[in-house]
């Protein structure tokens, strides 16, 4: 997608150095567009656990390349597929509750594990890696066109006038490799040239509302407004919002939704003035082995600072400046989960269905178990 | 209420100059303890409109003493009358959403409009002030001896184990002028040694919560967490919340509640886990003319820039940094609306109950229209 004109994805190797991978820095964003290399399994496990990169499908992916930066060591160790293993538990833990993670990690290492020759770990990991990305890009755009007829019905319904989109957190290109998830509805809508203004939640404690997806949306030229959180309830109420687009960390075989803290309150909000709310996400976002979200989906508890502190740009340099009283206790709950009741549908790669483990089970018939 | 041990109430006329009253800058808190000297008509209103004071019962009594400077300088003028009709609007008009100031500003209008000498305006309109001071925190007190009888009942049904209330915003005793409405029965109960704690709403974007809520209770030794307004979904589905308490800038006779933005969200949370939301509000901020919350109460459109910008403390100072795209849009509505259905009770200084016309107008049957 493009910044300042020119295109980018989210992460890539290196064309010079093939032992580097690449990726934008997105803790910087949107005040300074810093580009990290990473070139070690250590770098990515810290690349996700500090939010230098987030979204679930950019972390499958960054996992991906982890398990490659694993195998170019795994040769020179004594036992190549105890340090695959390792390296691949490690990296895991860096976001428990995004199951692409696990997804792209798990299925490089099975390669790896399958690979007789130790020459050919690390080619073997860097193609299975690149073929992660590649996939994730494709499913994205699929995600697109399936999601544009949605706002299409919208754009219809509304005789042209304005379709009012409201998201929360980042579920765009910068989290995944390109396009986006929740976003790839809104920018074919926006290539198609229907009349478009997307309500940006500014998504505390982190901002990737405000941050992150306002950045991208003033890149493709897409009118978009920043909001509290807390406001999404009165736009619903007063008809500022036509429909809801999220995406998901991980969303369950029955339709239970893990996403963004506070994804649920807007869930509430919608089915309470009855817009609809789509979840956008590719098949490696479903965890078809659970079906119950509010008890098997592991919350990640994050660090208190990241509430009694808030990042911004200031005097040329982004700054920390402390919100709350010296000795303030915080709690920091990374992901909430939204019960399938409440979600109207599911934008995936392979089509759109109701939040329900018969339609879901029905698109995703190969994965039965 | 205390401070650092000492105590304090947000608003008092000076004790050595009877022409200068004094109020805690809620501006500067948690960070630094400020007392700011009001003098005059604009003194009170810019002080209302920049959030130096904030909470509808503690700015209509500042309206209240806004009328008396007013009267302090109507002597002097051509037409008092017109000129204190003047002053009236114009301190109203400092926010809107709030009813308990137009009914202050107006309670003292009326007043000095009665008074045939004008040499007794200041000495009319001083004694006003000080009487709607004094009832406030009468109200303050039974709302708190009320709303106890619910905690009790909450911690009888647990045993005795913590109480976990919800709170949005402040509506602690510096938005009153002592004691506070939805922290009265917090202070009583924690008074009686009830096991008690609250999860303090941040309450983006001026973060009242965070800065002002957290500080109340800490200076009172009530045990607290800061969350993100994101995060009372997740808390309510986990059965971390027993009850929700906030406050009211102005109720219908029906019972639909304007509250701080986001307020909405969380009644809707509770709803959906069957947690009972209690607003705790004294009869001042009731607007017994209207019965539609939604159309009929008007919903103050505040600054982009408190959404662009977090204001913290940083390296000895207070600072704002900007926390989206330099170019970003942003809208900013102040208040929301609950509607009456998803109240369980209201806890007045009437006594408590439904959100219901019936019931309320039985409670506050002078109030008849």
């Amino acid at each position: 997608m493009l910044i300042d004109g020119k295109d980018y994805r989210s992460i890539w190797l290196d064309e010079h150095n093939n032992r580097i991978v690449k990726v934008i820095n997105q803790q910087k964003l949107p005040f300074f567009f810093e580009i990290k290399e990473l070139r070690s399994v250590d770098d990515v496990f810290h690349a996700i656990k500090d939010m230098t990169l987030r979204g679930a499908p950019l972390i499958g992916a960054a996992g991906a390349f982890g398990m490659y930066f694993a195998a170019l060591s795994a040769g020179s160790g004594t036992d190549p597929r105890e340090y695959l293993e390792n390296a691949a538990r490690y990296l895991i833990s860096s976001r428990p509750t995004a199951v692409n993670l696990s997804l792209s990690v798990s299925s490089v290492l099975k390669k790896l594990l399958r690979e007789p020759d130790t020459g050919l770990l690390a080619v073997t990991a860097l193609s299975e890696a690149v073929n992660i990305c590649s996939l994730e890009i494709e499913r994205c755009r699929r995600i697109g066109e399936y999601g544009l007829e949605v706002i299409e019905a919208v754009s219809r319904r509304k005789m042209g006038s304005t379709v009012n989109i409201l998201t929360h957190c980042n579920a765009g290109w910068l989290a995944c490799i390109d396009i986006g998830t929740a976003t790839a509805p809104i920018y074919l809508a926006g290539e198609k040239g229907i009349p478009l203004h997307v309500w940006v939640d500014e998504t505390r404690p982190l901002n990737q509302g405000a941050r992150l997806t306002a950045w991208e949306l003033g890149n493709q030229g897409i009118s978009y407004t920043i909001v509290p959180d807390n406001t999404g309830g009165h736009l619903m109420q007063h008809g500022m919002v036509d429909i809801v687009i999220v995406g998901s960390d991980r969303t369950t075989r029955t339709g239970d939704v893990a996403n963004k803290t506070g994804t649920y309150l807007k869930a509430l909000a919608a089915y309470d003035n009855n817009i609809p709310f789509y979840v956008a996400l590719p098949e490696t976002s479903f965890d078809f082995s659970i079906s119950d979200g509010l008890t098997e989906i592991e919350i990640e508890k994050r660090s208190p600072e990241e509430i009694t502190h808030v990042s911004g740009y200031s005097e040329g340099d982004i700054r920390d400046v402390r919100i709350c009283p010296f000795d303030a206790a915080a709690a920091n709950w990374g992901f909430d989960v939204t019960p399938a009741r409440l979600v109207t549908g599911l934008i995936t790669d392979k089509g759109i269905c109701r939040a329900t483990e018969s339609d879901i089970m029905r698109l995703f018939a190969d994965k039965s178990i």
